[in-house]
């Protein structure tokens, strides 16, 4: 990969040169949106942009690739710049690509359960679209009313329905796509089944628009789920829950299954905006989801649940009786985020394999009482798929720089143990920058070198989001 | 890519030297072996192999890589060798590496429902043992009582359940491969979520050998579908089919949709061991299968197929009522394939989007009308997922050689009319080298120079399947 040298042009010049390949008045030089457009919901890199170009078609979007090849100048693709590991930073005079012009949903089939869209289209008016035709589109996160589909792409971006959906890999039916050479690709056809050789498609997926830029997609849509119902159960300790979910799994089709702790239900409950789902106290709490499609389904779970409670894995649970009751339940669970953002937490998103994580979430715990014995931790996540969100509380007599500064050392621990248990230290937000130094503790040395040989076949000069997943 | 050229060494002594990496007995130069191990179930090329290695363990598949790159001879991963395009042949004195002593299943997780399988285990081997724990492997077709794991992930086997499972990409947990440099790199550590940087799991899987091989890979399972449940339905015309796979997709999980032509249906009841599935003669029929996993899911088939009768899409129809009837269903299907080899068969396995399939069949049938107008076309496939079986049989009268003659015309008329449908030349079946002449009909020759550039990231000698997907 090439070191990105100052260039050889003025920025005016740079500028100049860059405006006619672009519409009239898409190319942004002012500060608030070099500001706005120059950085993500990380608040780690300070945005510092060349300039904002908004391309309308993918030929200016190939004729911006060009440009920057020829002048040695980095792109950073901007969607809903909702990521949280600055993939979508540019903090070195890079000329930012935002694809908020190119958010248009070109067409759909019916029998294909196809949709064609351009990467602006926004996660919810996908979603809503595929309401209107009477299907569903299954990725959704907390940030589906800003991200983009091709930041969903970039990233691979999972949520809260990957035990039954997957991540977004899953609803690519093909794509088109501007390397860092500039080619235009048309990968996979939106076939189903297609043997010809290496799928492409599937290494732009997640490659967080270092090998190029996806400019359409077509997303698969799947038939809308029947009547689903949430239950919230109360375990009387961490492993409890891992019976539970086996159970579960043994009899349902789950569509969902979160945990919380105590910690993360108290903050929520005293925002006294959400019902508390039950009385009994517990120290965890499972929140599952199925679709009760028949009587019969809805048996079942009550049945699971009560071998639960016999077995002692259970001491407490609900289940919703109506699209209210559901969205009550969920917003136990998804509050949390936004509720503790008010501590300052210190965030980690990793992943190990299910059947590891009690072990694994033990061996977190005891680090961070040992030594830092007033930290308050708060656990949720999608324990169905190995995800866990690690959140450290900040003391409120502690400044922030102090606390981060121990955080760094937490962190270290952190990677260390998901080394040990064979797991990822980003489950589903990405390398970006803000873990790029701590890629080794999820990929060996012979993986990363072929990873950036591979950059190099498709963006030679290394303009394509410089300085993301690996440092220049 | 380097050219193969004919090594320094003389026979004698290259196998001299590759002798001492492996054990005792376990590589075979005897004419049978070289026979018997140089191809797989197509017909096209003479095997030439230098050797047959059994490798026993990763180590001595790292060595023998490591031997063919000083020696410059080519590698050729074998499993079960049952490929239809000669991805397993070796014509050009390349050594085979036979996985035959790699076939263990060496754990099993029942919380993550994943399987660690050498590359050895056949795929019949694999679903038996899924069975014994109460779960489900969902690949399944014709061979998989011979086909191996390994072959699999590097064909990325699809075969009958694909409308509901996917391929094999989709069970693929994590995998350890050796690179064509010798590398081991370990891909994915069978997590459900890891967005740290490319996932080059996804690279090797279909591959076809060509970047490296498979030397364990960790399969997830699955529940076991509740009461399968098949129906035949007859239609009035081949564009009926569309609305009828529609209907029955907008209110069931199906498992499986297939068709088939009356010719396909006549060839195999003239055998006389499988039961006709009702007397009504039709042009086309479709098997559909789904889990009638309660009545009330059986009641809506049958509500959807009087719905279907009364659209005049559905003729007439039966439902399994046992595993038996199932099993019988099956067979209308599954035994087109063996009982018309008896005719020599030239075979296409091409695919379109579903929604495209009536207007692309219409077209091909034109073709072979037109111009062969003595030759019975057959179809049958996986048109759920829009993968269609292409055999038109030998007229009784026409010698094989000029019949293929003729074949060879009708297949550049196929591969035009796929590329004007945006349609895959292998649907299913890899490139391997009986397609790769064809190959830019459906990847552009963009696509297919990245794709050689990441063939000489991971095989800088080409030694890794040579010939293979691409001409040496």
């Amino acid at each position: 990969m090439n070191h990105l040298r100052v260039p050889p042009m003025t920025r005016e010049a740079l500028i100049e040169s860059l405006k006619p390949l672009l519409e009239p008045g898409k190319l942004l030089t002012d500060a608030d949106s070099l500001d706005a457009y120059g950085k993500d919901w990380t608040k780690h890199f300070a945005p510092a942009p060349l300039a904002i170009a908004f391309p309308k078609s993918i030929e200016q979007v190939q004729a911006v690739v060009r440009w920057a090849n020829e002048h040695k100048v980095g792109l950073v693709p901007s969607g809903g710049r909702t990521g949280l590991s600055a993939a979508a930073v540019a903090a070195n005079g890079e000329v930012v690509v935002s694809f908020d012009y190119m958010n248009k949903i070109l067409d759909f089939n019916a029998f294909d359960r196809t949709v064609v869209c351009q990467p602006g289209v926004v996660t919810k008016q996908l979603q809503l679209f595929a309401e209107e035709q009477g299907l569903y589109y299954p990725v959704d996160f907390a940030s589906s009313g800003s991200s983009q589909i091709g930041g969903n792409i970039g990233t691979n971006a999972g949520g809260i329905k990957v035990i039954r959906y997957g991540m977004t890999r899953n609803w690519v039916a093909g794509m088109k796509v501007v390397t860092g050479k500039g080619d235009l690709l048309e990968l996979n056809k939106d076939l189903i089944k297609n043997a010809t050789g290496y799928d492409l498609r599937q290494l732009f997926i997640g490659a967080e628009g270092t090998l190029g830029f996806v400019v359409e997609a077509t997303m698969r849509l799947e038939r809308t789920p029947k009547n689903l119902t949430a239950m919230v159960l109360g375990t009387p300790d961490f492993d409890s829950i891992m019976p539970v979910l086996h159970a579960f799994q043994g009899k349902l089709d789950l569509t969902a299954f979160e945990f919380f702790s105590d910690k993360a239900l108290a903050k929520v409950l005293a925002r006294g905006d959400v019902p508390a789902a039950f009385e009994t106290d517990c120290p965890f709490y499972a929140l599952l989801e199925f679709e009760a499609s028949t009587e019969e389904v809805a048996n079942e779970a009550l049945a699971t649940f009560e071998h639960c409670v016999e077995q002692g894995w259970v001491l407490d649970g609900v289940m919703s009786q109506s699209e209210q009751q559901l969205q009550n339940l969920w917003k136990l669970r998804e509050y949390i985020s936004e509720t503790i953002s008010h501590w300052t937490p210190y965030k980690n998103d990793i992943s190990v394999t299910v059947s590891k994580v009690p072990a694994f979430l033990k061996d977190i715990d005891a680090i961070v009482e040992a030594n830092y014995p007033d930290f308050e931790v708060v656990w949720f996540g999608h324990i169905g798929d190995g995800n866990l969100h690690l959140n450290i509380l900040k003391p409120e007599n502690l400044s922030k720089d102090e606390f981060f500064a121990k955080c760094a050392t937490v962190n270290k621990w952190v990677f260390e143990t998901v080394q040990k248990y064979a797991g990822s230290i980003s489950a589903e937000h990405g390398v970006g920058m803000t873990k790029r130094d701590y890629l080794g503790y999820s990929r060996s040395e012979a993986e990363i070198g072929y990873m950036k040989a591979v950059k190099a076949v498709f963006d030679p000069n290394g303009i394509m989001n410089p300085g993301k997943i690996f440092a220049e």
